[in-house]
């Protein structure tokens, strides 16, 4: 099941440079585990934002608490969660 | 290049049944129209709401505000644009 | 899976006394339907307003589409959908 | 009498590990007591939040100030709550 | 148990004369009602709006939607209900 | 003249404790003085949260400045002031 | 005493031409005998809206109510009212 | 002086379209006058919305006002207004 | 031209002492020199919050910007600035 | 493609007077550095606030997003993004 997923992030501007950059490869290589796995289709820049919009393919509500709780920049994160389903309008469904 | 765009629609409750059956049919085969030609790649429903999430893959603003300007619903929605560029994370990059 | 379910009701209070009551009639008859098919398993008043706070289980986001969009007073509905899981701290677990 | 409350955690990112880990243990062990004392029927995470969705069930609005007050996490909640009354749907009532 | 309610009214401007007046006798007769049985023991005028902040001291969440939801003026308002506990510096506690 | 206050505290969690002691403790003598001076009539706990409601009857916007911003816990609040008279629908008017 | 009201005036676009004319007259010639009884001291326009931000000096809170309430133009406004006491930066207390 | 001024339309759906069509092409014809007077410099579509950005040059708030107050669209508008100076890091300045 | 000026201040409660008395007298003197120059024609106490309304008199954008700018309070404040013009009521047109 | 774009700092009070001073020589030099570009054609001061409104010209979301991330006072800042397309009533188009 399909949920959107926007995740702004809000690091302090004094963050130590070295913990931030190993914060952020962190954060990389967890996204791309999950992208491999499919459980993540789709990641955008929201442009001129430290934010992104993602789509999250899930099994269950327990399986996207459990990806969203651990992601790296977490307690940084402001997250908003959208449940999708299918659109009428969808040329698939024609 | 890519937008998420939000559209909530509005209808008043007492629309006459005719005119409104018309006008979904005409909002259905519009968004047809530009996801054959590749402007429109996603269309989500927002579950439980009268709205969707979309994708839009445009050439220039000016063709963003042509393919919204003329939805049928346009009138009747309360829409919001974000422009989106390729995430860092993104596996496509690596 | 569970969804919390948050319904305004804004009825103009012009509307038909007859339409008014055949329509809440048609809504309770109808909740009563996913209640008893165990998908609707809570529904509280939320106390002084014409709002309702509900649990809704369901398969998929597409029943819960289906549900929502089909209440007879959904046109004159203000929705808000969050997904819920297990939390750690339900004694459930232990 | 019944109360949905609504709770979001934000704990600061650098907070001492122990600390921490001592303080969910603790806030953990006071929700089960209540839990098991019936006062807190219901408790679900907001998937991809740290927040909890719950249902209270109290003698009093002092007894739900006590509760609320005396959560372990509460110097770091912020706290939403509403009055819940039995809903003219609700098939209990049929 | 006390609650403060805010109610705010949203009256149309081009509303029958007579039917409004009859609509605020009625409003006044049954806030007078519930004043006097005690279970309204407070009514300010907001000071410069159509609004007023109320103290209500009733039985259970049931009488408390059951006094609103019977407002002549119900389908016009804006409600917002706080539950209210005794405060620990209150004099009466000393 | 009387006004409705609404209080909310944001106390640090990290805040001394012996200095949070003091601060609570010199906040509830003050809050009696002025309550046994006739000035601030009411105090209620809103329930659930670390805020309260008040009624304050001051002479003037002076006093009613002077009140508050005397408030041991001034600098840790966020304050709301809202004007109240005297209700046409009050039954101490009838 | 002295408060801020913000006006914001909302008139259907659709109003009798007629109408409007004549409620936007009594309005000003309402505004004009309170300005001259020194209770209206500043009314200025917030430029490119159709609103005013205006300084009321009043001897009650029951006057100030019944002066806006009584306004031609009260049933299209949205008020907004702030206290105001004397600063202590104002030169004319030194 | 330089102002931003943002106008969102909200023009009724059911408006005639006649109407409609005259009082875009008075709106037009109102903006062309200003931009050849040098008092409109700028004016931008929001991409996907009905509504635009503009920059106005006027010499007072009394000709800002006059030039909103006088837009053909004015009474189906929203607008927000912010006063602009030149910014230190304009190049025109080094 | 007058401009309507709201300034909140937010100073932390655990300013050094000191310097919290220095700062406030500075942007005390420094309201005076602006008053005393008929730039800052009125200034009034949000009664109950650490906030003014002011009313600014200046000759252009950037005059406007250089008195806030330049405020020793101008680092812990949130700002928000309204253009004024005459009001077609006000008695001094007629 | 043009895109406004709002940007709010948000420096601490406390922050080192050198690193402050030269953080803002950098961003002025870097904004300098775009404008000669032809990319950041316009930059106002929103009069009274550490904030500017700019018009940005890039080619692609991924250009926007560039320059936008790589400011120097990006850290510090609070930016919304709006697309932009030429307004039918611009008298360019004429």
């Amino acid at each position: 099941m399909l949920f959107a997923v926007t995740m702004e992030v809000h690091l302090p501007p004094d963050l130590d440079p070295g913990f931030r950059a190993d914060l952020l490869a962190r954060e990389k290589a967890y996204s791309h585990e999950w992208q491999r796995a499919g459980k993540w289709p789709h990641i955008w820049r929201r442009s001129g934002q430290f934010a992104n919009l993602s789509i999250l393919d899930v099994d269950s509500h327990e399986e996207l608490q459990d990806i969203l709780w651990n992601l790296p920049l977490f307690p940084y994160m402001q997250i908003e969660v959208t449940p999708l389903s299918q659109h009428p309008s969808d040329i698939a469904l024609s």
